[in-house]
């Protein structure tokens, strides 16, 4: 893929976030890298999702410097580089506050794996991060966003569960491309939606079994996944 | 019905899922048997529904064997066989992972008969499943999801309660043709959604009386069926 | 209106039932009366809404006598027939399984009056009838679930609250016009959506005062009132 | 702005508020005031939106004295009225039933900052009003809904937080121009979704912390604000 046709990617993908139904006034935020050169492309600040083209989005390099852009980039450009730089597996990260996803969030409550539906994406649970401390909001509050979110993966395979929680805020979701990022944002939200009615009609209800899981999840992600045309 | 038309109706069916919302992603299939030469067609494994064509269609026989197609069948063929081979009176199934139809899936929880608009097509409560063993996942997993939907309808009429909630995963649903299956799968959700809500209003709410159930359900069913034209 | 006229009003009534989400599959019946000659103009049983014509309708004299009809009528008559003889003052009557009024039939819960959306078109709270006898039942089924609507307005306006749930079944509204009963079938699924969601917040919700309930009817309704255009 | 792209815009936001599935039927008005000539401009009472031109808008001074209009104004024209004398520093001013808000309007529950999709927009709590009594209702009913708004933002900024629910009706927002105040509207609905479901997963869920309301806020408002573009 060209750095041309990642940029057109990363543009779908912010308006698909919008199409899906995850994305409702500018709240959300589509990147990728292209890692043979470290360039992150990221949406423009609060543009329209509407009037938005390939080339309002805003390029920078993985500490944040920028190249020449005619626009400001994202808001929570900081908290998409920290992403990049402690998960070189992945290529694309989407941010939204998507109804469902976000109110776990806000409750800060984990989504379980309560069937093969969310199985089939994620290896085990949604988690939530930790609180930010008061510091941390004041003094590199967008960065640190990302710090806990890369804590809370510590020991856990990003693209195994491709999708996190931040407290009080919303979900992040990423994977090798733009297209699959979004789809794992889609996904999430369907996921959390039929976990919130699941926990309504039991609040003890368990997960299900790790051989479940597995068999799903195995199904289609990894050398002996079946899923699918070659 | 020829041939050719029962393989436009299976991929009619697979998309009319998702044209209905039941279906999102990939999540989702529908089949047909031609009962006099034991046929199946079924939806290939992973192709997007928007570019799906009845060329596209995968052939096999009840026992899974496969004609001369040109791409892989979807991964849950063996579920559909166990059914046609078991109930000889269906001749279509559908699986979708539809909002609240999985919701109840996912807390176990069988949709009692709440109301006419369920007795107006399901003769009594839609059951659900009993989880696989870890064996059953590890071996046959595909098979034995039918096996345990055949189990739950030991002497009972698949007709007359066309539809059952695998545990932990989501419901299948079927007729006597793609159209009735989808049919089926369709008020199965809605029928599903109006009982969630319903238990939240009185979680010890009783089902409506056996003589409203048979009512409804004669009204549209068998030989003393009054509903619409001739 | 000519009688022409009401035709084709009640055929949009019929249609319009679906557009507004009130009405799936073929649940769900307008009908009008025409009270000079005494003639009910009703949708025909099961003909899909995407090719009803006014041509379809079918007619019937106030004792369920058919004129020269070419389809059999909604298997639903007699109930609108019932309601058209105890209610001198309505002009039409709309039934559908829409969702959350479905919801409050099924848990046999009346419709508090918990805001002014509710008071706006409902002088009180929207009742549910008692439960049909096994007797009922089987005799005279769709005449008896009239009337019980019938026996729950026993000192009440019908034009004060146009509605009613039938338990484990669904609703019906009613109006002067069949614009007019599915205006009221409208609002009465926002009305009862409202409901649900505010109990689920406070199960013990009082509802508005007597002087605002009386202050938002009178606004829109009888001689007192200053809604709208001359 | 001039005085006809006012009206125009006042026309484009009652149009809006449906577009947005803020407003059924003909619930909900919005207006807007010109500060220079003190006119306010609103809709009329009971015009289906569909036909709405700006044509149709209605124009009133502060104290309600009516200039030369074709149509009569909303019949919730005194509120908005109370809103632009007490609140100098807001220019429209939108009413709806939208569903969640009226939700929390109806069970006189305060919608707490549980997130930050909240923050971002309102700067603490959304309140409800108190009760009208009934002496408000029956003599002056649509100026005391004003001023029961304006009793609750006591000593707050009401550009800080710009919405109120009054108690048993639905929602106010405002801004300084419509475009602002549908937007406040249209985030206030969906805040009050995710703030429902998130309760309803934690009856005692605690509010953020004050350092992450403050943070987004002032991301996007006062002198400080980096989001957007210059």
């Amino acid at each position: 893929m060209t750095f041309a046709d990642l940029r057109d990617a990363v543009c779908k993908a912010n308006i698909d976030t919008v199409r899906h139904g995850l994305v409702k006034a500018t709240f959300g935020n589509a990147s990728a890298i292209d890692r043979e050169t470290g360039r992150v492309i990221i949406k423009p600040s609060g543009v329209p999702f509407e009037v938005m083209t390939p080339d309002d989005m805003v390029i920078a390099d993985l500490t944040g410097g920028a190249y020449d852009n005619r626009l400001r980039p994202s808001s929570d450009l900081d908290t998409h580089l920290v992403l990049y730089r402690a998960f070189p597996e992945i290529g694309a990260v989407v941010h939204t506050h998507s109804t469902f996803a976000t109110i776990f969030a806000q409750a800060r409550t984990p989504i379980p794996t309560f069937g093969t539906t969310h199985a089939d994406y994620f290896h085990g649970e949604i988690r939530v991060t930790r609180n930010l401390t008061d510091e941390e909001i004041r003094d590199r509050y967008v960065a640190a966003t990302g710090n806990v979110i890369v804590e809370a993966f510590e020991g856990r395979d990003p693209l195994e569960v491709p999708a996190i929680l931040v407290a009080g805020h919303g979900p992040f979701a990423w994977g090798r491309t733009p297209e699959e990022a979004v789809l794992h944002a889609t996904i999430l939200e369907e996921v959390a939606k039929m976990a919130w009615h699941s926990m309504m009609l039991d609040r003890n209800l368990p997960p299900i079994s790790q051989s479940l899981m597995d068999r799903h999840y195995r199904r289609k992600h990894g050398t002996g996944a079946t899923y699918g045309q070659d």
